[in-house]
């Protein structure tokens, strides 16, 4: 990555955190004005600027613009279903074993959110396959991947996760809807041996479920977890945990695939 | 990845679960029994058997014998340092954007769990600058990532990260130190604009010292959080969180470079 | 307790729960109609209908009308200060050993929630000496005690808990305070030997001031503990903990005086 | 309480912490020792010494020797079953609105530990009403009132909680047996209206068909809430949650019964 790089250039997406803290995901545009309920920029001025730099709006409130992260990216993508949290992410990503070259299949697409993450980590040489069966999601997704340079990584396939994938030997399957179970079967064919499920629900039933239907068709070693998250206010004399915080994301349900020979 | 690489060969390294759950990483060797308190078994007859195959210990106790994925292989190192869990290591991967082609800055190399886990994430074309300050931990982690065919994706370097860091433009500094506000100064040296900071310390006064030490350099959007992980047991009819919890790992603080321009 | 009593009289206070989960604590008058976000109802019609009943608001929404328990009433006091939640009450409870009989300090006063609780739980024999610096709290508090019949167990005083407080031999101190370090000392003036501190704070650098106080001071057997609440929402088929949850409310710090002889 | 009661008395049951914070419950007797993995002492020599004092063992190791709270107390009941712990237990309390003069319905008695601290809160003139169908646990639990000194608060029954029970106008029914939703009939019949369900269970499907019942019988709104207890270290410069904490203990069931009329 040159230094140029670090510049700011017209049509740019920047990360705004303002004062109070408050994210915003802005395209930088030549006359384009940015608004929040802390002022106004006018985002001509970032242009040649370099990433990191600091702004002050209107009424005087202190910004700083920095490069956006790939997790600060997908965080701005429209919820149109529920999103996988970064902290669930995380641990999707180092239980799967996701990185460079793995072959993923997804199931769901959704918003696109775990896509665009499984697809940076399996770059250059790595695929995605996903699938969903709402044409809108998929073409939403499209647009997403390739805005972010993404999309050679990506196959996004319209169909069934639980009837008609069609890759085999896969690494790892993330899975990602209302009902695991009935994609157990079909998934347990794709995956290479040893390979990795893992699927993401928000309920206790669901869980039981998928448990049972991955018992029956030879995965093993399934283990179930849930994480929270708690954010820590810190400043000296003041230190305690954020009274806000969300109490429940979803459970995440790992197994590996076993094969009789 | 080929067909072949999916039977287990001589000298390959399996993980084991057994029945009660018990996790075990066995080098497989022509000759050598594997012994845990639920039985043994003759590891010869592993070899050219798939990974994922089961297997029975004389005391009739059924096992299944996975290949292990990076997460499995970096949890059995010798703990000579506190380790980094993989809860937490999968938040850091997130937050810190690092991925194929990442620059990255760790300190200290300690037993390099998360070394590995950093080098297997920026192949082919990254590098991780990995530097402590004791030469047997340097050495053990360098035998550790030969073992894992991911030394080349790595620069040990002897030093203290609060001082001798010589990388520029690095896209993220992972810092585990017991001092971490030492390293600060340095550290934003060493990123590139808007580049990540991520630091962990078990304490709250660590973090802080830390987060007044980055205000002071120049970092902005300074969070910490804490991740609590629950194990549920899943069983219809008899499904719990399981009594037996880790109560505390580690905070985690993140924060951006910001720059004067 | 006679059955008469369980018969709604004018000018009780009592419990509605609507259909939605809401709850509101409402005073019964001839006349008086209730009104909220689903709808209304005329109060005179729950004069001598049972505690339990059933009602159906002029939308049709139905609702439950219950006697209020004492954490119910509690609940409702104007929050002129930072409230102590039912789940901190009832740790401080049990860890405190207050029960019937029991001689308590108490500071500050603040709305009285766990004034009421204490005074409620002391009776008939015991008292709570509360003292706050602030007399319209302690207006306000001996408002509110009287309207729940508990005044007579309280004693009312204005003045600093590190500074002020004149009773001996007391079982336990509950300090609800700014800067409890500095009533530790006259606190243990006032304890019997053996008896219990308890004391609640939201931040970190609070209780280690508190600790090293008590300490000092001749504490011991000091403890620091944290409760986390989760609801549940039970629904065969779509059981899960909330999505929302309060993130934190305080620490709770215990400890036993111990005596020199 | 005279100050005579704070003097040790030669069969008193004291609660000893050790430097290393181990609790130990001790009967004083003229010549017995007490050993422990710190040393001993000559228990001979508390006698006619204050509650709270400080001892030194044999080994050099400070100790001290406290009054006993109720809580204390009952952590040290021979776990025969699975016992309700004191963060639960305060919750129960509040919850339950259980305090002086009211009767309570008790099911099962179990080891006693909930039964004693419910026997504690209701006197003078209330009840509790205690059911198991095991004749040894409720002889257990007679011989630890006796020596609480609150047997004549509580009436043992042997029966079974969800068939037997007879009495009536009952403010609150608290259940620990293992299928709850078998009490629920009974436990409304003898609740007066208003009157408060509680009931604890280890697992979601014992919550789930709890609920069921609870719902069909006439309760209403019904609540279901888990507590996490985080230990926290305190020290200046090393604060941090403890690493070891219990996962899970119980969920809890709340409900009040409705009535029509």
């Amino acid at each position: 990555m040159s230094y140029d790089s670090l510049l700011i250039k017209d049509s740019d997406r920047v990360l705004i955190v303002t004062e109070k803290r408050k994210r915003y995901l802005v395209q930088v545009r030549e006359g384009k004005k940015f608004h929040c309920s802390e002022g106004f920029i006018d985002t001509t001025q970032l242009i040649g600027r370099p990433f990191g730099c600091r702004v002050t709006s209107n009424t005087g409130s202190r910004w700083v613009v920095l490069n956006p992260t790939l997790a600060d990216r997908v965080m701005f993508f429209p919820r149109t279903t529920q999103v996988v949290y970064p902290k669930d992410i995380g641990y999707i990503i180092v239980s799967s074993g996701v990185g460079p070259g793995c072959r993923v299949l997804e199931g769901g697409t959704g918003t696109g959110v775990l896509t665009s993450i499984l697809a940076y980590l399996v770059r250059p040489y790595g695929k995605v396959y996903s699938y969903d069966v709402k044409d809108e999601y998929l073409e939403a997704a499209s647009l997403r991947l390739r805005q972010l340079g993404l999309d050679k990584y990506v196959e996004l396939k319209h169909g069934d996760i639980g009837v008609d994938v069609a890759e085999t030997d896969l690494d790892a399957a993330i899975i990602d809807v209302p009902e695991p179970w009935k994609a157990v079967e079909r998934c347990y064919s794709c995956l290479k041996p040893s390979g990795v499920w893992v699927s993401v629900s928000p309920t206790v039933e669901q869980v039981v479920q998928t448990f049972e239907a991955l018992d029956e068709v030879g995965f093993s070693d399934t283990s179930c977890v849930e994480l929270l998250l708690r954010n820590i206010r810190v400043k000296r004399g003041m230190t305690r945990p954020e009274f806000i915080m969300r109490g429940h994301t979803t459970f995440i349900v790992s197994a590996r695939k076993t094969v009789k020979d």
